[in-house]
């Protein structure tokens, strides 16, 4: 933990910036990155922006505000509907809030599967019909849109954008390329989401925050878990061996393939600005 | 220029995607990369989009239209100003149509130069006053927005996102993180500006937008040659003889020590996900 925090004072000192931006969402994620930033850096150079929409679930505002008081840092809820609107986002879909939350979510999870085999993976690979590409369209923008709020309130500051992906994330593709993933520095991508967890609870982040099943909130009722197809305690033991290269053949043979073939989508499909010749590029 | 076509051929065929969207300005970067997609895909295969705001030129829109339709492409011209206006950019700046073009023009280019002694290598930095950083958020929220509409066109069709910059903008700084520099694939990104212009020229790019002033058209009267302080002449011949490490004796002193002034600044701040461990991240 002091490794991240000299982390997060020497990049902010050597690169002149003021302070840092964290998005917070309501996660653990982010949670852990806004009190790392606050430790490191003092309450008074740490923007906290929550931003909802629509579909973002009211818990994950109340959370979110409840942290940022708690550490005493500048905060503002920014709510990016309305710039959604305009930007055509919201004719894709029906407005889900005619209909209760409940509702909402056993609805969109059953749509979710009923579109795709082997929806994640067709996520990642872009793959799917006209309706399934129409709801990667609809979330992915989302994640792009607070980037952009998150940059144009930092550039304001001249303070630094904080990343909160984990190593976990990274690894299975489970990010938005030039959304969540678009940040100056990260301070966590090097932990496994089990990591995450454990450093959250050392330092007693709100445990209403650590017991919400872990969801990038972007539409209702999809879960991280729920989309990746196996729980966070077995994919990131299976990440962990593959890493070390240790035995795998005490796990299930199903979901090492299964980590196996997300891991594989994942590298294929996130490459990113691809050049005839990189050389002499930045 | 068979060595570009058969990149984004492959590129698409290789990654699955189904053709290319490409943000179109007006400029000549972007009308290169559109005919070249063009005639490597077929017309049947390429969105050209269009993505105006307040502050940009009539004459950029006019010109887009114009090289979309000789292409025979589809394309759609989306402002921007209602999202922007939403996501509160405008309140930084009064708004800028009460006043005729060239007044904004020599305003905004006055007020550029007062705001700092030098600032490109500010801009590049994040450094200057208040205003001047407000300036750097104003303008650039725009072309990350515009990204965000390129990659929801383009997540709808499983079509790639084309990015347009070219290698001398890559060398200076001279383009958004995370706005026009996020994309999918890089076509132009070899090409210093001045190959960039002779191609064009050798493809029949209407001359209009080939003899216009280089600009972002991000803020009415700055252009790409005003703010780095020198010509693409003299800049593209400069950096042509530093990467090939070639004498610079016969080069005005002067020029030369901004070329590597802007080029190290360059480097130093558009750093990008910074990670305390990278290994084993995507």
């Amino acid at each position: 933990m002091e490794e991240i925090e000299s982390f997060i004072q020497s990049f902010v000192r050597n690169n002149g910036f003021e302070g840092v931006v964290v998005g917070v969402s309501g996660g653990v994620d982010s949670a852990l990155v806004v009190s790392l930033c606050t430790r490191a850096l003092g309450k008074e150079r740490v923007l906290g922006l929550i931003l909802p929409d629509r579909d973002s679930a009211k818990e994950s505002t109340r959370l979110a505000l409840k942290l940022c008081r708690e550490l005493g840092i500048e905060h503002e809820v920014i709510s990016i509907t309305s710039a959604l609107r305009k930007l055509r986002v919201y004719r894709l879909f029906p407005p889900a809030w005619l209909f209760p939350r409940k509702v909402q979510e056993s609805y969109v999870k059953g749509k979710w599967q009923s579109l795709s085999k082997d929806p994640y993976i067709d996520d990642l690979l872009n793959r799917g019909n006209e309706t399934f590409r129409k709801g990667l369209a609809y979330y992915r923008i989302k994640h792009r849109v607070r980037m952009c709020l998150l940059y144009f309130e930092a550039e304001k500051r001249n303070y630094a954008v904080a990343g909160c992906v984990n190593k976990t994330e990274l690894m299975t593709g489970l990010y938005v390329k030039w959304g969540d993933n678009a940040a100056d520095f990260e301070p966590i991508s090097h932990l496994y989401k089990t990591q995450v967890l454990e450093l959250a609870r050392w330092l007693r982040i709100p445990s209403e925050i650590l017991e919400r099943a872990p969801t990038p909130d972007l539409i209702p009722g999809i879960t991280d878990e729920f989309v990746l197809g196996l729980s966070y305690a077995d994919l990131d033991r299976i990440l962990m061996k593959m890493e070390k290269k240790e035995d795998l053949s005490s796990e299930d043979p199903k979901l090492v393939q299964r980590v196996r073939q997300i891991c594989e989508a994942a590298r294929r499909r996130k490459i990113q600005n691809v050049r005839i010749d990189s050389s002499n590029c930045v």
